[in-house]
């Protein structure tokens, strides 16, 4: 059931906003595996300012970034050993959080600690679970494998993104916005004309776009030219992508020489990409735009890897300033409602799931009628 | 009836900003007429913010400046032909706001449109008219004729101003201030110890001020010794503002050898310019003064126009400086009350007619007693 | 009666803030004496505005920073004789804030005055009192007299301080922070190690921490050595805090060759001096910090007086730089409450002293209940 055109889909965007903006019981990245050191990062992640620090042992740990004691950010003091010190007034805490030391004093209230967050390493990111620790499953966290699978080379960012992190999703889960966002790069009329099939999950949803026996864009016609080694023709394109509630999309792409029968699944004579994307919130206006694009060829051709990164990173500032202006102009129109056209399909369903996982998380209102 | 000097006139700034701060239904400038370009123009009037362009017909054309589906500006987008393309999603819209693309659909929602305003060019402005469209007369466009008058020679600016367009009003509707703030080019003692008359009607205020006999001040003795050849003694100096609601002032301005019946109508012995003033309110703290000065003398000296637009240019910097502290003041001074002193007579008049025009918006309060 | 480390002391940030923060029945340090001349000085004390000066006899005066007219702020006009005129219009006040002059009118409303604010100049500081004019008693200006004391050498300076004055307080009333945040120059861990006692009367605190036969600090080691002569081994150290309600703290400081009798009262074998502290608060989260440095050796050595202001003014950087952050904490947790441990003792006790003085200015609330 794809929402109709013609109604609004939402509330306004001031309603919206009065229920939570995300769910906390769910696996966010909040750096790069190679960010956290043995030393203090401060991240917002979720609404939460954290402290990020990797232990002794190389295992990362999560605090709340604010000192029992006085508030000051963890973050300004200094890591001795596993112990982070605050930088006032010498307060010790252990990587759980709790308080092994103050100054002056013999003995130690036990209620003295900072909150402690579960916290992963995976898929060449660390990621925290803001919610209930209790239901912290490792297992929840978002496939993101190509980043680290030998079959594939990967490489990314991390975009400080202006805007709330929905903003992104609603940008990647149509794309049709590349033939008037990126129409230098991957962007072309056949993006924004070709038919597109949305299907959905308990917890996912995929919108896929084959365009047949087109003219490659320049990105792609580049790729696959020397993937081959040869002039290519007209070229089968397609866009596969996946949402995974609450925040994580990863877009299959590639270009195969049209009549070889890539939409049939051999992709033999293509080229193959996958954008990974996992977009954190930081606050209802800002966000964190992890991204990675991997590749299944030329795998060791580590110039390949660096063009690919700076490529996409080219791109990406072009959407940094559609996303940022849209946050604006939805702050200077509060009560203005979104509209939705057919195109809009992927992205309402993936507010959809958002939406129900956040009323999961909210006390019952059934007393309250 | 003059307003008591002894008594607060208004109720307090907190008050005063409770009701809509401008009338809806007016014609404001938008724009200087060169600034209107066959490319989009964004500017916010009266609380709105709105994208101008020129068609390709040379037709001045205005929309809201945000896209019906996802709210992005339009002016982030581009003109093609007479028709705005969003930046985003490519949908395009008409000159009068109808929606006639959208992306991978056929059919359009006939209510997919954005909002139009009148537009009139006139007097070298571009002017808009925010409130209802069935009322928007062109008849209704202040009189600026001067700034196109083949007799008259005229040039000007505008300068966004971060305070209240009233407060620009306060400051044109009484020339006393210029014997504090313009001390050192039109100020002189003369004009803060002149009697003056006020007369009103019911959509416009007169101050008039003659100052007899006196010393010119620097900028118009030299304006009249070039004009006539010779040195000149004392001069006759007349300032008559005139107020058109809600925000247009004129100011017949000169000076004339004294005794040679400037005050009787002759003013073939003296120098004549007329400062025009609209000054269009972008939010309740914010405003673009556009201005212009116009003579009656030495037409075709162009170097002489570029002279007086910028010698104004620096006295209106002084007055931006003035304002813009006036506006901190008032902002931190929430709740304080303006007094009124005798040369306050205009700009309360002219605030009281402002008021008029917004009550007469007001859904009618009767009922509610 | 300490307050107990393992309750919290207070109530949430938030609800701490819905009284006054400060009383304005005091004398708040506005300047120092050499920044207030013939000439207008704004400045932001204890929440209002007020302008400086010194009138044409030395004596300096404070008025409310804002022309009865239409609230211009008067020290954007200028200083004629004696009178305060308006930038704007040319209003003319006396010393006293009473409306003199008004321009185009002979006559002047009695009610015309600007609020003239009590000012004592004392102790090199000008004082003003933001209270009732009626009870505003010099003899009530808090005691600094070491920083003109011919006995003593004393230079310092002012800092502006992004936080809230009581978070100056806390810092000044608790050195255990010197380890932490001043290692390199006068922290040490004896400080946060050696036992104090807390005592304190109606209108003032003190802790007096003595640290008999350690390794002097860096700062201190040098400054003993240089009177002295030679090199010297273990000191005693002293850090005697007083606070005077409901902003000045000053500390007697110092060290001297251990079992010399310092702790009895015989300090010719060591160096002191007294930290000046007097921290008037601007707004809820901004203060001027205002210290200075008094010494009581080598009185006329004016290249030690410079080396010592420039000593403890980095060391006071430090300090700016955690109290900003603990300001942008606090803002960043509305609600979290301040844990208190056995070294705020006297910053508790300091606090309460405040809250007395500001309480005893509310409405009484008896009838309320």
């Amino acid at each position: 059931m794809t929402p109709s055109p013609t109604q609004p889909a939402y509330p306004p965007v001031s309603e919206r906003f009065a229920r939570p903006d995300w769910p906390n019981n769910a696996w966010y990245a909040a750096a790069w595996d190679v960010e956290v050191k043995h030393a203090l990062l401060p991240r917002m992640i979720a609404g939460r300012r954290i402290v990020l620090f990797r232990r002794t042992d190389g295992v990362p740990a999560a605090l709340n970034d604010a000192c029992w004691h006085r508030l000051l950010p963890l973050s300004q003091g200094r890591l001795d050993g596993d112990a982070v010190v605050c930088g006032y007034h010498g307060l010790r805490y252990d990587s759980h959080g709790r308080c092994v030391h103050m100054p002056s004093q013999d003995t130690i209230n036990p209620a003295a600690r900072v909150p402690a967050l579960p916290v992963v390493e995976r898929h060449r990111f660390v990621w925290v679970w803001p919610g209930d620790p209790a239901l912290a499953d490792p297992a929840l966290v978002p496939d993101l494998h190509w980043n680290h699978d030998p079959a594939w080379a990967a490489d990314g960012r991390t975009i400080p993104v202006a805007c709330n992190y929905k903003l992104v999703l609603d940008n990647l889960m149509d794309l049709t916005h590349e033939t008037f966002v990126h129409g230098s790069t991957i962007g072309q009329a056949a993006v924004a004309e070709a038919p597109f099939t949305t299907t959905h999950g308990p917890n996912m949803v995929q919108v896929a776009r084959w365009m047949i026996g087109i003219e490659p864009p320049p990105f792609w016609g580049n790729q696959l030219q020397r993937q081959l080694g040869r002039p290519v023709g007209l070229v089968d394109r397609w866009q596969i992508i996946r949402f995974e509630a609450p925040c994580t999309i990863t877009i299959d792409v590639g270009v195969a020489v049209t009549g070889t029968g890539a939409p049939e699944g051999d992709r033999s004579q293509g080229v193959n990409g996958f954008v990974l994307n996992t977009i954190t919130p930081e606050t209802e206006t800002t966000c964190l735009y992890h991204w990675a694009f991997a590749r299944n060829y030329r795998l060791t051709e580590q110039s390949l890897t660096t063009e690919l990164r700076e490529g996409v990173a080219g791109i990406f500032r072009e959407d940094e300033i559609i996303l940022e202006a849209q946050q604006k102009a939805i702050d200077a129109n509060s009560g203005k409602t979104f509209y939705n056209i057919n195109i809009d399909a992927g992205a309402v369903w993936a507010r959809q799931l958002i939406d129900r996982l956040v009323d999961r998380e909210q006390p019952s209102k059934v007393a309250a009628e």
